[in-house]
């Protein structure tokens, strides 16, 4: 998707953390840093931020001296808003020989002088959040390749981190493995994908087919999940990627230190067991042999011992893989031996 | 939503059928003509239709002179486009001092000599077919008011049609129901509405929020469903809609003359049972009371002796009311106290 034309090397990133003090909004910045790690070559910040990767500082000009072809936008301001702040950071950018890359609902064309700087030095502004033109209707058919898709009892809890978890795993076993990604933040990892939650509803299936085109019978999609069937928003983009994806396998993504929906206080988290079984019910729409593999477990609010203990639980409980992809060891391979076709 | 600004009075319409000879592209003009027909002044067509409503044939002009403040395109042309031959005759509609209203894909405005004729007689091209702006995210929270929703086997086969004759039904008996529209047509029949699958996806819950907003606890909104839970490509539209709507009750819409979903050969139609299945334990995210009280039974196929025996049949096994709404009779009385309040 943003290749540098000449030799379609992937682009190395600046990542941009313009004037954030919480870390939460950076979340871009952090997940480019931890899994593409090797194309960021620094950051820069405006001086109230607090924020940082820990990659070197520095400006836009050393960035292009480093290598980078694009600086990212790392952070998300409330409202998806692009400050008059930032703006002559992102000036300074585009003067300096860098195409700038954003997945804010805020289009970087529609700010004027971004625009102006950008057509008089060539330039590229690319809004991650735009769909591609003419999605198809999905058709439902079949197609060759293995899937796997991750979902989740709600958002935000790990459903990205755990399909590029699987993916790397998978692909360290010589297996044909690929990160497919959803959301702007994967996008920008990946390099390519399709933002699923900015499609108009009518083309949610069509785009899922899009974003894992038919493959090599032993090739595998690890598709990056978004919302939850349970969820009151967002259900519906859940259920569009799941037909779409036509998913064989899928892994649910879990979080036990959450007792409700992020920000739906009256909302209860649904069971494990109710997603699996609904994940099951209406995926066998598009793929009559649709199966859990495991689970993949966000014990990050958890000490080890604990972590461990809430895994060994609900192993037996599910009769399944439970694993933690942030923590390696046996019982992630145990839970990749699963994932594997 | 387009009402004439003077005195609050729903607009009166002029349908245009174009050059269409499929019956089947006119469903937006035969809708009207059912169920709008009091607002329906006659009808234009270009030389080489074949279709007609039997509304009198007349002039933009003489429509105008009957009181219509809008010519409405009640034809979908294959792939949704506005063919040039159609150009003169909108033309020539604003001209004679009608608005158009549109529930194509095509925008309205796109057409350079309609924008530019539009402008200068100070005329309104309305496309149903674009959501509002500044739509929200679903908030999940309940609101007071009833509603009911009419859910599908499948698409196509009267969940638009049951959902009006349940709200004319219900209104006949004194009760304060109001029809909610979700798709072009019924949004010209209603005078207002959303057009939920041209949402982007994570706000169609949002969307349906809005469109049945908090009523006196007495008041019905009976919402026009759209697509299936079982549909491959649109299931995501359809669950956006349940989980936005927060229906106390819904009616399964049905024709027992489907084997499998209509273009989609490969895909079996669900079961009555599952619908239900489905629908209620999706639902109870953000109504824990929903509950199945009917189902709508699209026996046009069917002798009228074919359609009794069918329902009895499915009445029995399902212990529901069935009925066929465009079958006035006890069998849809008894579906009416099914769905009163």
């Amino acid at each position: 998707m943003h290749r540098s034309t000449s030799d379609n090397a992937p682009v190395q990133y600046l990542l941009f953390l313009g004037d954030t003090t919480e870390h939460g909004y950076a979340k871009t910045a952090f997940g480019l840093r931890d899994w593409a790690g090797d194309r960021c070559v620094g950051e820069l910040a405006l001086p109230a931020a607090t924020v940082t990767t820990g990659l070197p500082r520095m400006s836009a000009r050393q960035a292009r001296e480093h290598g980078a072809g694009a600086m990212v936008i790392g952070v998300a301001a409330p409202g998806g808003l692009i400050p008059p702040s930032w703006v002559p950071c992102l000036v300074e950018a585009l003067e300096a020989g860098l195409d700038i890359i954003s997945g804010m609902h805020d289009r970087l064309a529609d700010v004027a002088d971004v625009r102006a700087v950008a057509e008089r030095h060539g330039r590229r502004l690319i809004d991650i959040r735009t769909p591609p033109p003419n999605i198809p209707i999905a058709s439902g058919q079949r197609r060759a390749g293995r899937r796997l898709l991750t979902v989740g009892t709600d958002c935000a809890l790990g459903k990205k981190y755990t399909a590029l978890a699987i993916a790397r795993g998978l692909r360290a076993r010589g297996i044909d493995a690929d990160f497919r990604a959803t959301g702007q933040t994967g996008i920008m990892i990946a390099g390519s994908g399709m933002p699923i939650d900015a499609v108009v509803s009518d083309f949610v299936a069509g785009a899922a087919e899009l974003l894992s085109p038919a493959a090599p019978a032993d090739h595998l999609d690890v598709i990056e999940g978004q919302g939850s069937l349970f969820h009151p928003a967002y259900a519906g983009v859940s259920l569009g990627l799941l037909h779409g994806s036509q998913p064989d396998t899928f892994v649910v993504c879990h979080d036990p230190s959450r007792t409700h929906l992020l920000g739906y206080p009256d909302c209860a988290l649904p069971s494990i067991e109710a997603v699996i079984a609904h994940t099951v019910a209406l995926g066998r729409v598009t793929n009559p042999d649709i199966r859990c593999v495991g689970v993949a477990l966000n014990s990050s609010a958890l000490t080890t011992a604990a972590a461990e203990a809430e895994m060994a639980a609900l192993q037996q409980r599910l009769g399944l893989p439970v694993a933690d992809p942030m923590r390696p060891g046996a019982q992630f391979e145990r839970l990749l031996d699963a994932c594997t076709p």
